[in-house]
């Protein structure tokens, strides 16, 4: 049985590298701080990252904003979660009344937050809508996987119409750990056993359960590897609209930071089809959700934090937001041994 | 030659292991919270500890408060720092002007910010007097090494007395990598080699220079290792003074935050004397220079975060802090299960 068979067209996205114009004079800046070179370590970079991407040597972070976006997944069907399918929207609502993790911390740092209910056809309205359970057919027809895509990018379009111009993105979906396991072992060569790990808190038997689950789903779905065929295959419509994110949130040249496992398994998709995509990207937290620290790898990511979280809503971000703060901070804000009358080294 | 022959008396401090009363009524706090169990990892842990701490289910930061003692060595003669002895007070007047990596940091978290003049004898005064150089001589008095460490304790007193609960201290000296190697090596038994990094940023030929030097001056130094004996003999005013620091603020109560390499030498000697003190330590962030992460094993203290960087000032903490407030603002702001009428597991 093949899935997939048609092809998925999605807009092209201009997505460029970014320059380097101004790597040499960032650096000559860094180095002129009051302190010894090189002593704020993965700030400097941080720093240096975001003043190329930005194209200044005076770089801001201009109304961060994290998008969580919701889905619900037919997989769910076959107990590869311990939560119950609803959970989904409850936390929705736990979301809209600032319940969650995610409200806290975003709180804390004055991120914006806005939820995004992830059904392709919906817009502003009840939760019900999931995916098809992909052990017996696909989880979501090519039109949906393509729509839910589009509508991911015009969201971002939206956002960066308000002067956004560092976005991160969260998910809620009881189920989704199932899909980019999926995503993951498809688009990297991982074997399925390395990407299947406990999400919100499997036993041994439930993650055994739950590999046994996606490898009959996989022999089932018998599909090309192409990475949208395989996102429309596994995927979640929460998961289809981050990638369009993803993509329009690099095409508008944003600074974009990653979560957890379902987030990267998204950025995953996006990456095979717009490689430079990675040049905005900063890993702000490795989950830890079996799969992300091998996934990072597959993308050479380094993550800047690891506090052994593993929730998603983005809450990797959110905590590890005030670093990425500091590190533009210490660029405009410290003193240049010149100007505070500092004493510079007398020999190496 | 025998150093350090008169003993040092210091003050009691009356240091409690904290109680754990609330232990469990935490941990069912934070298990109703709505998230899957465990899935804050580390900021679960930081919560229940804090709450121990304070003694309460809803705990606070109150009136953070960084202290920098800054303070001048007399073993910067034989070329131990790439900078020279002058740079430290160049600083404080950097600190003073907010222009360091640590104004930056502080004032992004809302952080309040001492500056202490490290030598006993002074007090809102010109810098200028520093240790003896400890190849030839101890690096100070009894009476100035008992009089620093009533010092610091005294201004952590005052600085409690203004409602702070939580303390975090940092320092400035070139040099003092030097007085933090040779405290860890005898105050550990760690081989000198492992306890001799690149401070400020010396190259392999000046580590091994700055080696030497720290060698010679153990040998001719030939004292016991006696914690306080130790500490006058090769400590600095500002490693002295934050002993006293650490243990007002532990006896007070205090959660306290620790910084790098030097910091935690100087909560060494505190520890080598009321080990109880480590009860109300959170180790904020592993430094880049060569001792600090053998130092913490030494301990059993694993640090928060890990950025790569080793600029002293108190900055680890302040980079660190706002990862302590989310674990606080969890316990105090998430929903519960109940509250947020979100289904709880249906299995394991």
């Amino acid at each position: 049985m093949l899935g997939g068979g048609k092809e998925i067209m999605i807009k092209n996205f201009n997505i460029k590298p970014i320059s380097k114009d101004k790597a040499k004079a960032l650096q000559v800046k860094i180095d002129n701080k009051t302190k010894p070179l090189g002593a704020l370590g993965q700030l400097e970079k941080l720093a240096s990252h975001i003043g190329c991407l930005q194209n200044t040597l005076s770089p801001s972070l201009e109304k961060t904003t994290i998008v969580i976006f919701a889905g619900d997944h037919g997989i769910t069907a076959e107990n590869v979660s311990p939560y119950p399918q609803a959970v989904t929207h409850q936390m929705v609502y736990n979301f809209l009344k600032g319940g969650a993790a995610i409200n806290v911390f975003a709180k804390q740092h004055d991120i914006n937050l806005k939820i995004v209910d992830a059904h392709p056809q919906l817009i502003n309205a009840k939760m019900g809508f999931g995916t098809e359970n992909f052990l017996i057919e696909q989880a979501m027809t090519e039109e949906d996987c393509q729509q839910a895509i589009h509508k991911g990018a015009d969201i971002i379009a939206h956002i960066h119409a308000g002067a956004c111009n560092t976005i991160g993105f969260g998910e809620m979906g009881i189920g989704n750990t199932s899909s980019a396991a999926v995503l993951m072992h498809l688009l990297t060569d991982t074997p399925l056993e390395d990407c299947v790990g406990s999400g919100t808190g499997l036993d041994e038997n439930g993650i055994e359960h739950k590999f046994n689950i996606l490898e009959k789903a996989i022999s089932n779905r018998n599909i090309t590897k192409a990475p949208l065929t395989v996102l429309s295959t596994f995927g979640g419509f929460e998961i289809a609209m981050m990638v369009g994110a993803y993509l329009q949130a690099a095409a508008l040249e944003m600074l974009i930071l990653v979560d957890g496992f379902i987030a990267t398994a998204a950025l995953l998709v996006a990456v095979k089809l717009y490689p430079n995509i990675l040049d905005y990207c900063i890993f702000t937290h490795q989950s830890q959700e079996k799969g992300h620290q091998k996934l990072l790898n597959e993308l050479k990511a380094l993550p800047l934090c690891n506090f052994g979280m593993r929730l998603g809503e983005g809450s990797g971000i959110a905590v590890a937001f005030p670093i990425i703060q500091a590190a533009v901070n210490f660029l405009n804000e410290m003193a240049s041994f010149e100007g505070a009358a500092v004493s510079t080294r007398l020999f190496k």
